[in-house]
């Protein structure tokens, strides 16, 4: 059994859901009504050898990147930050010293953005070998301004017409080993909000890119039923990496949103990148296309069909 | 490193906490506020070979008890439930079926006590030794009727004066292996907002019991600074269980709460035992003492002063 599949079966719960939910699995975060107030949650888990190497990362940045890519879930909900809470499993022979330091990490990197750890559980393994896993669980509250209270931004609410954009240079965060940009990325909360309070209404979808753009385009385009065309030209590289690259490798945390134009080349000192824009798409046609010259180049040429990596 | 140090590590973190939290890490639950409303989130986790034995027990009855163990959380404030996230990590043999029933079962559990899941995250472990790990955040909304808004019920909130009362029998919950009531208890979750609002201002403090009754009511008496007197006698027992079972066994589930007197006989058709009383502490003086005919015991003469599982 592959994750998707299971998640797909956790996904098809959508439908009998309790009417207090908003937004259900599938999306970066759940939203829910609660009185008056609506919350926005989402759990994300970070292990050895699929996330992160613990054996060559300092382990400052792997509490670092425990956090900061859930709080890349807050950023891609244009949501302002509330609440962190984690629960640790840890092979018995970790130490104090690096458990410790670890814990720090994640208790600074989470109140530097506004996000407390209010909660905390752990247990220990039996055998040695067995993997570090973190499960991060993030909450934050709508931020953009709407006629009847606050917003967030769902994957799904992309419209033909859109403007397709991105907040930053993409590819090549992976490199080098135990360095990279993955470990050491600033989460874009704070962007995201001031997009919001710019673009207002005319704010439709948005996603963190921790897929690759590629493949979280394609996550706008399916739960929006559009298509996304990308220009190739106008995809923002990352030094050493070409837009091959760019599209695919993964792990940016940039964020990647659709908008209503216009859509300004600069929000609150930020660059923002016009990557292509929103179509309508027929039965057989694919989420998203890269056009490159005269070519149009769907996922399946570009060899990133299929996820991966876990992830909400 | 023991578990024990690592989270007195992290409730040190109280002292520096956002002005948001109002209780931290260190009680059943932590509890936030946010603009007006206040929110109530933990995080606990259930990991195969120490929660729960995955190879001798029905996989459903797993799926049960990691959300099960939650809610008896939210019952330990008395909260009102609104949802659940789950992030598990499996052996990448566990199949299937077996994967669709552990989701389900989890998913049904959180629907029926007004929790529902609202989100997951999945991850697979490289090799099929490794154990089975489910970490399960529950949100819920406090329930107890105040002049300033619904409260939640801590441990702290004991005083000199108060009774302390039990919901049920307690003991023997961990036999038979693989089908004891650990794993197929109701959490008192309705039990909780009925006492709640029998007793209003009275209810002071509360926990679930899951270490045994001797360890969590000296976890109210520790952040409450006071002592807490059990009465043998009156501890209701289990079938096959003495009083010491009764004491130490735990994971039974049931609430122990301290309320300022007269507290009924019955609150909404569930008998309430009292089984002791809370005094002042002196400085040297146990958190819990245990009167049986004309001796007091202590902590350290039952033999169940540490703590030997997780927990928040």
């Amino acid at each position: 059994m592959r994750e998707f599949d299971l998640l797909n079966h956790i996904y098809k719960w959508n439908t009998r859901l309790d009417p207090r939910v908003l937004i259900g699995p599938g999306d970066d975060m759940a939203l829910v009504e609660m009185h008056g107030r609506r919350l926005l949650a989402a759990v994300d888990q970070l292990v050895d050898g699929q996330h992160v190497r613990v054996a060559t990362t300092p382990i400052e940045l792997v509490g670092r990147k425990a956090i900061a890519r859930s709080l890349s879930d807050i950023a891609a909900m244009a949501g302002n930050p509330l609440a962190t809470l984690v629960a640790a499993t840890l092979p018995p022979d970790f130490g104090n010293e690096r458990a410790n330091a670890l814990f720090d990490a994640m208790r600074e990197t989470a109140e530097r953005y506004r996000a407390p750890l209010i909660g905390g559980d752990l247990a220990f393994h039996f055998t040695p070998s067995h993997p570090l896993a973190c499960s991060v669980t993030v909450l934050a509250e709508p931020s953009v301004p709407a006629a009847d209270g606050p917003r967030a931004i769902p994957r799904s609410g992309a419209h033909v017409g859109d403007v397709v954009c991105v907040t930053g240079t993409l590819g090549g965060s992976l490199q080098p080993d135990g360095l990279g940009r993955h470990l050491t990325f600033e989460p874009r909360i704070d962007l995201a909000i001031q997009i919001g309070e710019t673009l207002g209404d005319r704010l439709r979808a948005m996603i963190d890119i921790s897929d690759g753009l590629g493949r979280d385009a394609s996550h706008i385009a399916e739960l929006s039923n559009v298509q996304i065309r990308l220009d190739a030209d106008s995809i923002p590289c990352n030094p050493d990496c070409n837009w091959r690259r760019a599209l695919s490798d993964g792990e940016d945390y940039e964020l990647c949103f659709t908008a209503a134009p216009p859509v300004p080349d600069e929000i609150a000192g930020n660059r923002i990148y016009k990557v292509g824009n929103v179509t309508a798409r027929g039965p057989q046609e694919p989420l998203v296309v890269v056009k490159h010259g005269v070519e149009f180049l769907s996922a399946d040429d570009l060899g990133w069909q299929h996820k991966s990596e876990g992830g909400q």
